[in-house]
């Protein structure tokens, strides 16, 4: 039986996929997912927090493995009585999915913080890990692009990152405070893994909750490169640190979270980075990162595992 | 070409169907269809008119015909949702029913009025007459009953007319205004037509908003009896007069709107009461006035015109 506290950072598909994994192969009380809420919005006066539901339904085995967002066996009727309305179509959402929107908007509307209803999801949902947002206040990713200020779902859905990125804010975050149990967990954590999820507006957000980073200092992090090769698997990522003017590799992510890391878990095929990376003061191990099926994600989440114990002996 | 206009007075089945009716012999700038709106309410945090919906699917021929309420070939993928998710099952909304109901709160968040939201929907569904809700504000029947005050959805649907009846009180009347186009209708209007819904939640609660029952005083206002033999079609007027001590008939009817109407149509098989109402200073006339299929609905509209024809004349 492994005796390890972990702390998880994660925002969407690639944070859900290594959060399964890690919950299939720790027990529940071994394992906190704290989840960027920071690409929450609200569409139709519904509230959505698109990286909580992915983590969510991906733990419940709820989603739907080919979009990579909502859920399995989805039915559209809803949406297309809306299109029929003369709703705006571009954020597409199944009924199973409005369920969990309508019942989050009315709670958060009825005075329930966004860790209470996502808790309530997840007993429902027979979840076991504990799931937390990393804030309950709204913060929201602004995307500064060559057309102007977008907001993160209007660049991201709706304009399919096409407009080339010069920066980001997340807005709200000054002000925002760590969702209840975030800090404690960290604190008995004995690892922090930042999930393969994509460094600058699914993991940055989470960073930047004053406090996080701070707590991160005494503890063994450990991220997993979402660039493979110098692409993505999915999402923007490789796009966003090209246009930032970095060639995006798993060097680009090293250099990226800098100091904030200790190790930094990088694909076969970006070996020849290593030595860059281990010059950098981030030790860097290397393994198979690409999570095609469940069993990647049970054998990946293993692998960190044990390379988290075996840097417990070395320190 | 019958010159006329016609302003009907509407609550749910009954006067969707006798609203369906006249849409099918007038024009469409011959009639407007001013509703009820006092059992509206919000749940799950979504805002529903049900009496607008009834009518407003009713004329567009979207209306569930079995049910009396909702849509056609619906789904229910989202409701089944909501109750997996541990959510209250006593109000059942079908996935079109849910786009409705999303538009409509979104829009009413967003500042539009009901008004408007109706008028929009209608365009979306192709309804030629003008139908109004019969103010903008929130007004909210409340149920006196033996079991204490109720909401009335919690009352006609959760309690399902259970609870005995002591009176009614219509939350906020005091302080509304008619919606836009409803008192410019009334003064243009050659009759009002109270329509078969219930008089005491469906067209007081119309009548009951300030200026509207005033405006009707130099009309010709007929009304149709919602009750045929002593019972009704549907809901629970019946019902309500006896738990009030009165015997439910079409004279009751009469009783009850008094002076406000100058006509009362009644069915062939309350014909041995058409004296008794005369003598209230109503005059009364004799038909059929069950609608089995929509063929009936534009047979009671036509008697209905050609009945307040003859009026014309004779005045």
């Amino acid at each position: 039986m492994i005796d390890l506290k972990i702390v998880a950072l994660a925002g969407g598909v690639g944070g859900a996929k290594l959060a399964d994994g890690l919950a299939k192969v720790l027990q529940p009380d071994q394992i906190t997912i704290v989840v960027n809420t920071a690409d929450d919005f609200t569409h139709m006066g519904l509230r959505i927090s698109p990286d909580l539901d992915t983590v969510c339904y991906t733990l419940a085995g709820l989603e739907n493995p080919v979009t990579g967002w909502g859920r399995i066996n989805e039915t559209w009727n809803v949406f297309n009585q809306l299109k029929q309305m003369g709703q705006p179509d571009w954020f597409q959402l199944g009924d199973s999915d409005f369920a969990t929107h309508i019942i989050r908007t009315f709670r958060l509307n009825a005075g329930w913080t966004l860790s209470q209803i996502t808790h309530d999801f997840c007993y429902r949902w027979s979840i076991k890990v504990k799931v937390l947002p990393m804030s309950d206040q709204i913060i929201q990713t602004q995307i500064h692009s060559d057309e102007g200020d977008l907001e993160f779902q209007e660049y991201f859905v709706h304009r399919r990152c096409e407009p080339v990125i010069k920066g980001f804010k997340f807005l709200g975050i000054e002000d925002s405070i760590p969702a209840p149990g975030v800090m404690m967990a960290i604190e008995k954590a004995d690892a922090v893994i930042i999930c393969p999820s994509n460094p600058l507006v699914s993991i940055d957000p989470i960073l930047s909750v004053p406090n996080i980073q701070a707590a991160l200092k005494d503890k063994l992090v450990m991220a997993i490169s979402p660039i493979i090769g110098g692409a993505t698997v999915k999402g923007p990522a490789a796009k966003m640190f090209s246009e930032l003017g970095i060639q995006p590799s798993a060097f680009a992510v090293a250099k990226h979270y800098g100091s904030i890391i200790d190790s930094l878990l990088i694909d076969n095929i970006d070996r020849g980075m290593a030595e860059r990376i281990n010059a950098l003061g981030i030790q860097t191990s290397i393994t198979d990162i690409l999570m095609r099926d469940k069993v990647d994600r049970s054998r990946l989440a293993t692998e960190i595992i044990e390379y988290i114990q075996g840097w417990e002996k070395v320190i």
